[in-house]
């Protein structure tokens, strides 16, 4: 029989905070603190292995718990010396859930246990104070209610328990809950019994034990609630984890003016300032802060209504910052001035606050530099390089008197969009919205694909949502991610909406106390100004400012110094903190760092974020331009070898001055340039005011159009005529690229820029259809060299995303100077996942927890083995093979990692990636060798 | 300094039969045959490798090889007693190719090298036979232009020689070749060095040592040649193996009517025949017999013409089939009543004759049963089992007057078909045809599928071609195979036509002298009977028969005695000896062997031909069927679970019944049932009538009919949602299966029958995946059988078809209880190639020698290793995994033979591919142990 539970207190601690995944997060921390010597309230905690046996067994409790369990309260009776369930002095608890990994707000919690018909007397007479025991007592039932017996409003009901409470101060002409008295609360509570014994069918159970064994029980099953599952799916925290319970001695900040309940960070999760920050509420208790309900007060205020305990709780900060090197997220409570310390843990944060802790931490002296690389997750860098809104817009729009409202700055950022007022609703106005504007585009720009109408649409603020609510609740959660921005009425800076909008990086202004949200009427008025769902605002997340209409953005600091060169590196402290990141991240990070660029623009920027080449140029880019997109169309529609040789020439010039534009921006830096990849279909126009148009500039008839459109439509495009097999049945295609290529090489080469070009084949299988291609580049170049009287270095190579060659890549290798893993369509063939349907069944994979990830966004672990068989193989054949990878999955850190372990050369990303590609390989080199 | 001729003669051969890849077969024979004392010419080979060389080298031939063949050639002259390019005593040679394994008119020849304007004047005196020397002189030039020169007549040109030749007997008044006298074969001979100077732009080269060395370069490079190298693409031969090249001394057939030349098969390579059959022709060289330009004499006639060589013929005959213990093809020519052997290889031959000859063989004690095994291709079996012409119906269109016609039965078989005149238009005739009868097809059957369109379309014999021709030409074979028979006017039945015809199993009648082809009209005449093309006709291979019109078919013997019963076993001959053949091969069988079914009437068929059960039954099927489709439909637009599961329900009783049926007919053996795999989109209807009446029977509106089918319409619908994804989004549609199957069970299993179900999910690409779905079936079976207060025997088990989970097999296995691969959709995803797209590019491909074969006809290597990883995977995980392969491959030889190796336990292959891969399987067990 093994031991599920654990005692901290002040005499006798048997945990640590090492003991994370047996304790949970909060539990550990909560030994840890006793052994500290903070004022913790004593308890005990319930393993996460009793969690896991209790899912794997049928929801029963592991053999032994329950006399451990009973143990534990009779211990914690009489280290208390009061007796749970005793009238006369009775023992009071809380029961709070406490995983493995935080999530904040997903599961349940029950306080004030204990309390029943005659404990309830017992606390009264014990604290003098009647009216705070009835008042425990009706919370207690209420939450009782919720947590254990699962009674809930109807979607379109008010909360019963509210109804009666309302009932009750009406009848006896009270504005405030506080102001009832305590027959009126006895009341409530007669009314709140009636409500479970109707609506739960039994009566609020009066045995203190088994409202604590139940409550244990609701716990336990809060960790496979929906909001939590969707949580961890988010967070690839796995299901089989469990969470760990806490029994805790009640404390309470509710015993009056000198009690208060509170949290504190300790320094900012929204900028990283270097200051206590927090917020806290009087006479108040427990989960009143974080639930926003009432707008607390700023921490600061502390040191003026209780100056001992804001001393206490400075000293308190500075002791659990310095002991767990972080930055600290902290609960207490104050029960008549004494402090009590319920929760530490590492504070969520913005990118920005990430950045400037970890920097300022080093910097202190309290971390060193491969403790502040993993400070920072890499995906928070982005929140830096976001734009800001112009400074004199900003001005501007309030000179227009469009400044409608301040909040509180939760979020740091600036965003744009339409209102909506239900999370759920957010996803489906978004993607109507998206659709619209693509429609209108669509009309003014008839030859545009699929693909570039969406990217020109996403990037109207008409097609973004920010979420308008009173206030938010965990199931709020989806719909504030996939929100541009949030807005809410009420709560504080430390309440779950600005706690979840800082850990996802949006920008969110909370407690605008002078917006009225009206969801039956979908309004958000301020003062006379009526806001309708759809319109749109901008919200500032560093000043709290919400404005009607949208305000224009300019480049955040980051961008201004590095790429437009608008700010020297001196007069931003922000570049500076993210330029030592970055390369503190160099001296540790092992894979090269490539980017995926078809412009010199695009180059120049990846160059200054740190790229050390390009890893993918797509040429096709090029040909979807007004003047290119017509030759190209010539070129498909040519019906003999002569014609479309023709049409091709008339491209070279094109392709030439583009990939000088290229290798001169990558300075000698290798360019990887891969040959036509699409389907020749996706040059082709996809309605008939287009078609018309190429067949009046061809000369051709329209039916000849509509004809040819039909002949090369393929009923799997991804698994048809593209990629090299383009080159092997049109040679002449591959040939223009090449001599485009080498004639643009020597020409930059001549102006004495070095140049290394790496000609990459794409979606070769067999090793024959690389080395026919492979024949085809090496003897164009030897022509253009001829032509010129000059060479230029090259290597010729394949994109292995076919897994056939990743299987056999011993046979490529040979024909093969470097790889470069294509991982999205590796993924989709490897998955047998089409990127454009997958969509209709992997929410519902992802719901039941078949797949944890979205293997486009992350690398499948499938793949990666394919990445790995195909590194090995290749390597065999060719020991000094170049390996890197050039799919999407090069800018993910998760993936990053993964490739990092498989042992490539170099990943590449996006340019805007590049940041975030650079610090995740920076850890990825802390994490273990190649 | 390598070795690279080999010389051969009656006193010193360097060769032998086991030498064929170094001297090719025709070189490697040569040898054997001096070796046993036949009277071959004597002659040297020039080997493989000196031609691998030529080809690595541009076109170079290897060093000292030049001197080696002036060595041969001065032991040539030697041992002839004869000078080449001796005025006086001139030794002639003939130049002949010969790859390792027999390519049949393929590649080139050129006979009598030697001759000149002097040495023509010293054979006259040699021979004293002046007009059979300038008859040679004016054939080895115009041969000489056309292979060595390459001058060939423009398409629409009359060959320039037989003008020439024309134009010389119409001036002096001679019908037949053979009446010109010796000016005027002089004239002849100036008249085509006149054409060579003309169109070859040099002189005919009058240096023999000139002339050789060309001839052997021009053998050297008709290895390349198109239809040498579509042979090997067809034969699955390398392009790397290079010919082999003879040199031997001319012996001439044309020196009198006591001269002759001629083929000799040691049994009927038609039917298998136990008697020397064969054709030869009277004062006639070379290649006359073969190039089926004279239709010669029946091997027969020669025991009353010329007796003394048919009895030594007859020796020869039985002395090789003894020694190459096979059937042989030999060439022989009498050179003034002296027989000279040519050549001897294993004879090509039908399925009948290949059967047949294997048997009897085995019956007579020359073979073993292993080597019979051997000499039966597993393809050829089919030629048996396809339909006959109906006796009755023979007669009556005898009757009727639709006889038209009757040539030589050079290709046993039944044939219906539209004539069609050029080969290379049988192909695009046929698909027009095809696509034709499918539209008619599709008006009277809107709601059937594509595919059930074409299959029915492909029963119509108006789809099919006979092609037919006056003679055939080495370039005609591609346009042969695509046909359904092949009838020529001219040739016999050792001419090239009917060679190719009888090794593909095609229909052939040749040598119908009644027919009468006008290529220009397009027509063919018999007498006064004019048939155009497109027009239907019918061939009786067995007899020679040529009808017009249709003859109803009947089943092949061995599908009367087996299948029909219509006939009893001892009744037929053929069926014993397929029974003994089967039966053989079983002994050395160690793949199991299942069919692909849907029926019971199907399963029956396989069972007849030897299945242990059934691999793949695919449930879907069922559902197309017009009783069903409906409630398919109901399902597909159903908008909540429940109305869905309404609808499933009403197709339980349609599927239970199907399984009963299967499980009846499979009396205990084991049924493998896929569970629902196309995406649902499938089963929607494709044309606006169909839609129309959709949206009548379900009561809703066209427009919602139109929606929902845009809504389920995919980019990929490959990769998309289909197999277990549907069962995953749709769990009531696998508990419908699983229900209906386990209950089938049971009903079955009640009569007494045996029941062994293995429930198979398709698309599995994680293990959770198949987790879920097998936790469906589990506990559906468990339901059922607590209903039916029974249990049955069941597996779950995957298919193995995605790329992932074959690289993650040991994953899977965990799940799994069998693993069947799915080589059709693996080789789609593994290759990245769509069967409904690949047409596009694969003729590209298989012509630039980039794949070698089809890879959905034959396994592709990369998909082999695939399925090795999954096998090696899956073992690992589990050591009693059950493997198994349900793809279309399961029936193809060459991948039987790979699936051995790989060590699966069964293949699985539609029910009348059966037989094939029975014998494929059990030659594999020949071919080495797992």
């Amino acid at each position: 029989m093994g031991k599920y539970v654990y005692r901290f207190s002040k005499e006798l601690t048997e945990g640590n905070k090492d003991m994370r995944d047996l304790l949970g997060g909060k539990g550990a921390n909560l030994h840890e603190m006793s052994r500290l010597g903070l004022r913790v309230p004593p308890g005990f905690t319930i393993t996460t292995e009793a969690c896991v046996y209790f899912f794997k067994n049928g929801q029963k409790w592991v053999e032994g718990l329950r006399a451990q369990v009973e143990d534990a309260l009779k211990w914690l009776e009489d280290i208390n010396h009061k007796g749970f369930g005793d009238p006369e002095n009775p023992l009071l608890v809380s029961v709070r859930s406490g995983a493995r990994i935080s999530m904040p707000g997903m599961m349940d919690t029950v306080l004030n246990l204990g309390l029943n018909d005659q404990t309830v007397e017992g606390i009264a007479a014990a604290t003098n104070n009647p009216r705070f025991a009835w008042d425990s007592y009706r919370r207690l039932i209420a939450m009782f209610a919720d947590v254990v017996m699962g009674i809930h409003p109807a979607k379109t009901e008010k909360d019963p328990f509210e109804v009666a409470l309302e009932e009750v101060k009406a009848k006896s002409g009270k504005q405030y809950d506080s102001e009832l008295d305590v027959d009126e609360l006895k009341d409530v509570v007669n009314r709140f019994k009636a409500i479970v014994r109707e609506r739960g069918g039994q009566e609020f159970p009066q045995d203190p034990k088994v409202q604590m064994m139940k409550a244990i029980d609701a716990v336990f099953m809060s960790w496979m609630n929906e909001r939590a599952q969707e949580y961890r799916r988010e967070h690839h925290i796995s299901d089989d984890w469990g969470t760990a319970v806490n029994v805790q001695t009640m404390v309470f900040g509710n015993m009056g003016e000198d009690s208060a309940t509170g949290v504190m960070f300790s320094r900012s999760p929204a900028t990283g300032e270097n200051k206590m920050f927090g917020e806290f509420l009087l006479n108040a208790q427990g989960e009143d802060v974080v639930a926003g309900v009432r707008t607390p007060m700023d921490i600061e205020e502390m040191r003026r209504v209780m100056p001992a305990v804001y001393e206490e709780l400075l000293d308190v900060r500075n002791k659990l910052e310095r002991h767990y090197r972080d930055m600290q997220d902290v609960e207490f409570t104050i029960q008549k001035a004494t402090l009590y310390i319920l929760q530490t843990r590492n504070g969520k944060r913005t990118g920005f606050a990430a950045v400037k802790v970890a920097l300022d931490m080093l910097e202190e002296g309290i971390i060193d530099e491969k403790e502040a690389l993993l400070r920072v997750e890499p995906d928070q860098v982005t929140h830096l390089l976001r734009p800001v809104f112009d400074f004199k817009a900003l001005k501007e729009a309030e000179k227009q008197g469009r400044m409608v409202g301040t909040g509180l700055p939760a979020g740091p950022g600036a965003a744009v969009g339409r209102i909506v007022m239900f999370a759920d609703e957010v996803k489906p106005k978004a993607a109507q919205w998206l659709a619209q504007r693509m429609e209108e585009l669509r009309k003014a720009h008839p030859n545009a694909t699929h693909k570039d109408l969406r990217r020109m649409a996403e990037q109207d603020p008409r097609t973004k949502v920010i979420l308008v609510r009173h206030d938010t609740k965990p199931e709020d959660v989806a719909g504030m991610m996939a929100a541009e921005g949030v807005l809410t009425a009420f709560g504080g800076r430390t309440s779950h909406a600005a706690l979840v909008a800082r850990q996802r990086g949006k920008t969110a202004v909370v407690g605008c106390k002078t917006a009225n949200v009206d969801y039956e009427k979908r309004t958000v008025t301020f003062g006379d100004k009526v806001l309708r769902e759809g319109d749109v605002i901008s919200l500032n997340g560093f000043t709290g400012q919400v404005f009607e209409g949208e305000i224009r953005m300019k480049d955040s600091e980051i961008i201004a110094v590095l790429i437009n060169k608008t700010m020297a590196p001196e007069e931003s402290k922000l570049f500076q903190q993210f330029d030592r990141l970055m390369k503190t991240a160099d001296k540790y990070r092992k894979l090269g760092l490539r980017t995926n660029a078809d412009r010199g623009s695009e180059a120049k920027v990846a160059i200054a974020f740190g790229a050390e080449g390009i890893g993918l140029a797509r040429t096709e880019h090029m040909f979807f331009q007004e003047d290119r997109i017509l030759k190209m169309r010539q070129m498909i529609f040519a019906k003999t070898q002569e014609d479309r040789v023709q049409a091709l020439s008339g491209l070279i010039p094109f392709q030439r001055s583009d990939f000088e534009d290229l290798f001169s921006a990558m300075e000698g830096r290798p360019v990887t340039i891969r040959t036509l990849d699409p389907p020749l279909h996706e040059f082709l126009p996809n309605n008939e005011a287009a078609i018309q148009e190429l067949a009046k500039a061809m000369d051709i008839s329209v039916d000849e159009v509509h004809a040819r459109i039909k002949e090369l439509s393929e009923s799997n495009p991804m698994l048809g005529h593209r990629g090299c097999r383009l080159g092997i049945t049109y040679p002449e295609i591959t040939e223009m690229q090449a001599r485009a290529i080498f004639e643009a090489a020597c020409n930059v080469k001549k102006k004495g820029i070095d140049v290394h070009v790496e000609v990459m084949i794409p979606l070769v299988g067999h090793p024959n259809e690389l080395k026919n291609q492979a024949q085809i580049v090496r003897d164009t170049a030897a022509r253009v060299f001829k032509e010129k009287g000059m060479e230029v270095d090259f290597l010729v190579g394949t994109m292995i995303e076919i897994p056939r060659a990743a299987v056999m890549a011993d046979q490529i290798a040979q024909h093969a100077q470097f790889f470069s893993f294509g991982t999205n369509d590796l993924t989709q063939m490897g998955l047998g996942m089409s990127r454009d349907d997958y969509g209709t069944f992997i929410g519902d994979y992802i719901q039941k927890g078949i797949l944890g990830y979205d293997p486009f966004m992350t690398l499948e672990d499938g793949i990666a083995e394919l990445v790995r068989l195909g590194k090995e193989r290749g390597r065999k054949a060719r020991p000094d093979l170049h390996l890197g990878v050039c799919g999407e999955h090069g800018g993910d850190p998760e993936s990053i990692y993964k490739f990092h372990r498989i042992g490539l050369d170099y990943v590449s990303a996006s340019p805007f990636r590049i940041p975030v590609a650079r610090l995740a390989a920076g850890r990825a080199g802390l994490m273990g060798d190649k």
